[in-house]
């Protein structure tokens, strides 16, 4: 597809474009920062406007005068469930299989730790567990933990090397779903397949795709899922992750992690560890009422475009948001080294576009950031692939709250930063401690 | 000492105690819920007034305004170090030395696997984690599936067994510094002193002290300890939990839980785990901002008292306080069949008060409930020691809000149920899945 066989839409275009919309009226679910174009929804959602209100009757009503009442009362035990339940609509599984709880890190602990205990007592020999040397690095972190614990290897692998990875002493396959970097998206079904095929089970990080792109662990013979609640689930800064496994392996084992949530009967006090039925056990300590109210308050965001036609009309969106992009940019920014590191393929990305540029990567999204168009800058993974190895700029498309002329100012600033240089100052090339 | 030596205060005694008490002030720090006498401060400890607008503000102006750049400009990153610093106060430890993150159960997790990890390295034998059978359950879980998983054996006791329990065998000794059914407070120096003796390491779950009562975790020469944020530290449902490690362990070596929270250089997104100096690298993934907020709300709370004499002053009133309850409890509801469970010995006291009964203690406190006294009930726990083997009626005692009268005005109600019988009643008899 090149850019010269369509029509590139003009400002006007694009306003068309949002008046258009059919999810248009998704937007006033949220509190939008004033003259401001946020592409990093998929770094922290926005706040939904529900969240404020819902937020203070946990402090003020359930904590503040029911206390402990509100454990029975007003549904705090059962949090963890409940919002799991909502979770599961938007990722292809069945309520009761989904738990709202801990970090995404902890939660991979648990399930990548249950991946490998079946995988050992299914074979002696399978001890490797491959995954990209581009994913997400926390990823990559606990599965370098638990591999130095129980004497497994941790063979880190470029995209294109997937198939023949796959041998006879892989036990486990762990990946996330889209690239944090590239935005690149695994076909989740086939990739299943064939690490079915090779023997190895599977976990899959859902960060960047929960609520971004429709997900269908069921569908995919998926066998374990992580996810994120404070990115396109709008759940908050910090809010609760969540933990899926598949039903076949939910009962099999103790996960490490054998805390008094996931006990069968938590409140007997029993000194014995039973682990509760199915999906309970990989809960583990008291979690966080005010992270859980606000992550729910997300979750709900995306349950209402279910009557717009739910994730696949989300999806449609994203696409379009995100097409429209990367042509303006490729139509509008040449020949100042951007070069687009996100598949152009629909079926390979998801819900973000990145670029490389060699030298003024940081320097560029600051300035953006100083006109008040937020992205984000990733530093280039050293041993990575080429796209890996390089700074880029990160743009997230959030369809439940991100119009067509955003994307055009976004465009127009990014055109005019480049054009004229600002880039360069030296108050933009200061790279702060946390970006 | 027997009660007829003393004098039993009248109401109006008690109440010129509370007009007496300098730390009387402390108490509007609360929002109290009205006409309550809340004894379960150590379940769930009270609303600051002040966490209201807190929360409000993280929610409306840091995520909703400020979004990612909360980050650096609002202190996010580096929130569970400065609440650390905080609480670091009210336990003996250094600045720098703990962090406010995770759960209890997940941050005994980290340390009694790194604890495992040094006595492993040290020894070929040394394979028994001791501690007590009547344990908040969710530290026995955590330690079960720990042993499980690294063969070694969990050794329970009865807390009298502790010498002799000490022998060349053991690696850790774990325990609960006050014991969350009678009260119990161990002596934390002598010990540690004898566990060391004795060549195992230590861990101490602090979470019935923390706030409660004065810890030295430097004094004692403890090793690892972990800590709730949502009792005695009045941090909201679900806060945010705590670890130290002395600093003479906490480089050795990595913990099992290593995200990125706990990288040397997590921005740097590299695939390599490099773990951060110090306490820094017993973090995981990102923090719940909202749980984190309420907890420093929290913790202020209690660096309000310093001025007032802090933990020390903090420690005699709530012995006064639970000293005043046992006493009118033994002269003035006698012959019910209430027994006392928590030591009379002041240096063997937490900051409640227990009592066995052996058929009515659930009933008895929901009968107390629905007079709007608030204090706990907890199931015997099987196999335990006699104490240990009865259903209890709990009380605590928070001196930061709880006065005099207050007491006597519980203990009048106690008296009224008892003599009344009206405990008997079908309402008060069945049980919530939950309490």
């Amino acid at each position: 597809m090149s850019i010269f066989e369509v029509k590139i839409p003009r400002r006007r275009d694009c306003q068309l474009m949002d008046m258009a919309d059919p999810l248009r009226v998704l937007r006033h679910q949220f509190v939008l920062p004033p003259d401001t174009i946020y592409l990093d929804g998929n770094s922290l959602g926005v706040l939904p406007k529900a969240t404020t209100a819902r937020v203070a009757d946990v402090v003020t009503r359930e904590w503040g005068e029911d206390l402990i009442t509100s454990w029975n009362k007003n549904g705090w035990f059962d949090a963890p469930r409940r919002i799991g339940d909502k979770i599961a609509q938007l990722i292809g599984a069945a309520a009761g299989e989904v738990v709202a709880t801990d970090t995404t890190s902890i939660n991979l602990y648990k399930v990548l730790s249950t991946a490998m205990t079946i995988a050992a007592q299914n074979s002696t020999t399978r001890r490797v567990i491959v995954s990209e040397r581009g994913n997400f690095p926390t990823d990559l972190y606990i599965a370098q933990a638990l591999c130095a614990e129980r004497g497994f290897q941790l063979h880190l692998i470029d995209q294109t090397e997937l198939t023949t990875a796959l041998n006879s002493d892989v036990a486990v396959l762990m990946l996330t779903h889209v690239n944090y970097r590239t935005g690149f998206m695994h076909d989740m079904e086939s990739v299943t397949a064939a690490a079915h095929h090779a023997g190895a089970l599977t976990v899959w990080d859902l960060a960047h795709s929960a609520g971004a792109v429709p997900v269908d662990l069921h569908a995919a013979l998926a066998d374990f899922a992580v996810g994120c609640g404070y990115k396109y689930l709008n759940g908050g800064p910090g809010a609760p992750a969540f933990v899926w496994v598949h039903p076949q392996h939910a009962e099999r084992f103790w996960q490490p992690l054998a805390g008094w949530w996931g006990h069968a009967a938590p409140f007997a006090f029993s000194p014995q560890y039973q682990p509760a039925a199915g999906i309970s056990r990989f809960l583990c300590g008291t979690q966080s009422m005010l992270g859980m109210a606000a992550l729910e308050c997300g979750v709900d965001t995306l349950l209402a475009a279910q009557v717009h036609g739910g994730m696949a009309a989300l999806r449609k969106k994203s696409l379009a948001l995100s097409d429209l992009f990367i042509q303006l940019v490729e139509h509008r920014c040449g020949g100042y080294g951007l070069e687009v590191v996100t598949p152009q393929e629909h079926s390979l990305r998801g819900s973000q576009a990145s670029f490389a540029h060699s030298k003024g990567a940081y320097a560029i999204m600051q300035a953006l950031i100083a006109r008040k168009v937020i992205g984000d800058f990733r530093a280039g993974a050293a041993g990575g692939t080429v796209a890996d190895g390089e700074d880029i700029l990160r743009f997230g498309f959030t369809p439940l709250y991100l119009g067509f002329d955003e994307v055009w100012q976004a465009v127009e600033h990014l055109r005019q930063v480049l054009e004229s240089g600002e880039w360069k100052a030296e108050k933009f090339m200061q790279k702060l401690a946390v970006t």
